[in-house]
């Protein structure tokens, strides 16, 4: 039933096992020059910690701490240990660089093995990954768990459509890995093409890297004709395999025998009681080579409180409601653009793209949604599409609290982005970017 | 000095092996349906195979049978043994799969770490993947290779340029894996950019994928100020990691405990006498999953006579001048592109880029060279761009025995490539295409 028998250990053998690793890794820690200078300091080693929640006695790692420490800071073993390293960002903007060795590459191989099997993936199953290679952790990552759980692993890549489906129809594929606007994309691909959803084979797809809405994950399901499962990752945890939902689709496991997760107040950094939202914070327990401790993720979500239907013991995280940096705030409020995705997904006039383009009026920031409809409503009289305006824009004040400016435009006019879509077109300049800081 | 021990192995030792590998890979693929068939027909099973040369027992395998053993009518064991499949080709044109088992998986990397380490890399060098990964073995074969030698593997894949001198500063990279097109292209960009070739630590390029000249690499290595190493390999057979060259630059080793390699004549299929130009035939001799048995490389070049000096008994196959199916008749003779870039990159005033124009004038077929040349000769006075126009004519009429229009352009002029150079636009209308046969 389970890819490893730790997937239902009892919460109490998990405690000691967390004890244990988080022992490991603050006693690897002390080899890197960023923690071991913390840890120093603090007076702390591996004898601090003798509970899962003793982590809170260690301070946060954030970003910047990370830039800060580009390309080395964190390594805990020497150079020729590390066989891989990926990099999140290019040539603007300060990079940060997660490092592994041979260990750490297999044991995240592993626990993407794990995912996939927990969606019903198997050994022999035929497996295509859609997603683009490179420094990207989701394409590598995915291929090595595909190989290790040991599925035909077709490695077709990002984008070109039309071989997509040729590979998914004459390998017989049973799961593939897509982000989920090319999810979308291709679904309307399928449709031009004269393909109905039932006539691939295929049963699974893993959809993670972009934030999505519930109502997204249903609509890849219909379009594409198979079962969609959540992923949760990030290259600074490796990559995709940190949380993934299991065959009951309610909530991503998180892997606590790798993990310890918290969620915390991201303003107050409290620990919050299980349910409530806040910023997910994680520490590696399986890592040889540059573990982190607490690391912010800068990701809101909540823990779903209770048990799940498939035994697996560890805790469920909650889809990714937004990140706490890009807030947006706008004539006071507090808005995150996944609530805007979350109210335009609710309505089914609404097609698959939309921008939200922030601007200036008068010295006021303000807000513009920009709306793909579909070719039917589009099509119609001045009053359907007016009574569509009004509901649009009423349905999003209610979700954001603000009114927004809303535009219908026809589908297909919004550019459809292959890799991560953008969603935010920003065009306010502010009086810190005009003097340059 | 060795990756491995049969580097070096007796040539009577070499026989042996082959022998028992050969008699293997004649059981195996008596499961397979294309070669059970086959072998059947003829009576032949492993204890027909006494020697390496018994090979020669054997039909040819070419790539219209795998087109037409397309998707899996060479598999010689069940499904589920299958972890990965690399697809040649697009959406057009009868495409050919290869299958590889977890075994196969690790063969090869085992024999692509071994090339690394022939060149000069090692375990805790840093080594940047400069090559597109996805379906394009070179990508994922060269990054498992130098996972297993142990290198920090960089998996910058292709393009974006001012990223990858990012990468290669910012990690002190000693080595590259790049394709020769991109090798040129990059060279130019760090020009621009002021840098001199011996700014960068990098030390070693992987170059191949891509036929090129001796001149081309010479100045692949100026431009980058490395060492460039030729790499032989095609899907067919793995991918990368077949034949490579060794700290001597003299030829690339092919590796006959994974081999059997034969040069024929390609229009009678005999076999040729070491250090005459033929066809390479090649028959794998550890590979699990999808064995092939005198394969039709379709690519033409010799064995190099002789031993080499680094000690390695495998015998080396000397540059790739031509493809058997890439030959353009014009005029009565046989052409070879890779003819007419040895004899453009001989004249320092040429710029890397050309481009060979096939066109129809007069029913009659023509050749057309573009060449791109230096800023400073294109800036000269007419005088001197008509004396290089002259040469060059000269030149390429002593090599292809066909006078060709030339035509000098700006340097820059013909779009670089970044994926596999297109080096030929054949514009022809034959009467077979215009029937639509």
């Amino acid at each position: 039933m389970f890819y490893d028998a730790v997937e239902g250990i009892s919460r109490d053998s998990l405690a000691a096992l967390q004890t244990e690793r988080l022992r490991r890794s603050v006693a690897t820690c002390l080899a890197s020059p960023f923690y071991g200078k913390r840890l120093r300091a603090l007076g702390l080693g591996p004898e601090n910690f003798n509970s899962p929640d003793d982590v809170r006695k260690l301070p946060f790692t954030v970003k910047d701490d990370l830039r800060a420490g580009y390309p080395d800071g964190f390594l805990c073993q020497p150079r020729d240990a590390f066989i891989r390293l990926h990099v999140s960002s290019g040539t603007t903007g300060a990079p940060t660089a997660v490092y592994y060795t041979a260990n750490d590459v297999d044991s995240w191989s592993h626990l993407v093995a794990r995912c996939m099997h927990a969606v019903g993936l198997r050994r022999g199953d035929v497996f295509q990954n859609m997603s683009g290679y490179g420094l990207f952790t989701g394409g590598l990552g995915i291929h090595y768990g595909a190989e290790r759980l040991g599925c035909l692993t077709v490695p077709a890549g990002a984008g070109n459509s039309k071989r997509q489906l040729k590979l998914l129809r004459d390998f017989g594929v049973d799961g593939v890995h897509i982000i989920p606007s090319y999810a979308l994309h291709f679904g309307h691909f399928l449709q031009q093409e004269g393909i109905e959803p039932g006539d691939l084979k295929w049963r699974f797809a893993l959809i993670g890297a972009e934030p999505h809405t519930e109502r997204a994950r249903r609509r890849i399901e219909e379009l594409l004709g198979l079962k969609a499962f959540n992923s949760y990752g990030l290259t600074e945890m490796n990559g995709p395999g940190v949380a993934f939902e299991c065959a009951a689709q309610a909530g991503m496991h998180v892997w606590e025998d790798a993990y310890i997760a918290e969620i915390v107040d991201p303003v107050s950094g409290e620990a919050l009681p299980d349910g409530e939202v806040g910023e997910l914070v994680m520490t590696t327990l399986c890592r040889d080579g540059m573990p982190l401790l607490r690391y912010r993720t800068r990701d809101l979500t909540r823990f779903i409180p209770g048990e799940c239907a498939c035994g697996r013991t560890h805790r469920r995280l909650d889809r990714i409601t937004g990140r706490t940096d890009d807030m947006i705030i706008i004539k006071g409020c507090n808005v995150f653009p996944m609530q805007i995705e979350q109210a335009l997904m609710a309505m089914p006039e609404v097609a698959p793209n939309y921008l939200i383009e922030l601007y200036q009026e008068n010295d006021m920031d303000q807000i513009r949604v920009k709306v793909e409809i579909q070719d039917e409503v589009f099509a119609a009289d001045d009053r359907t599409r007016a009574a569509l305006h009004k509901r649009l824009v009423a349905r999003l004040r209610d979700e954001i609290l603000v009114t927004p400016a809303v535009e219908l435009v026809r589908r297909g006019s919004i550019p459809p982005a292959e890799g991560k879509a953008v969603r935010v077109d920003d065009r306010r300049v502010h009086e810190d970017c005009r003097s340059g800081a």
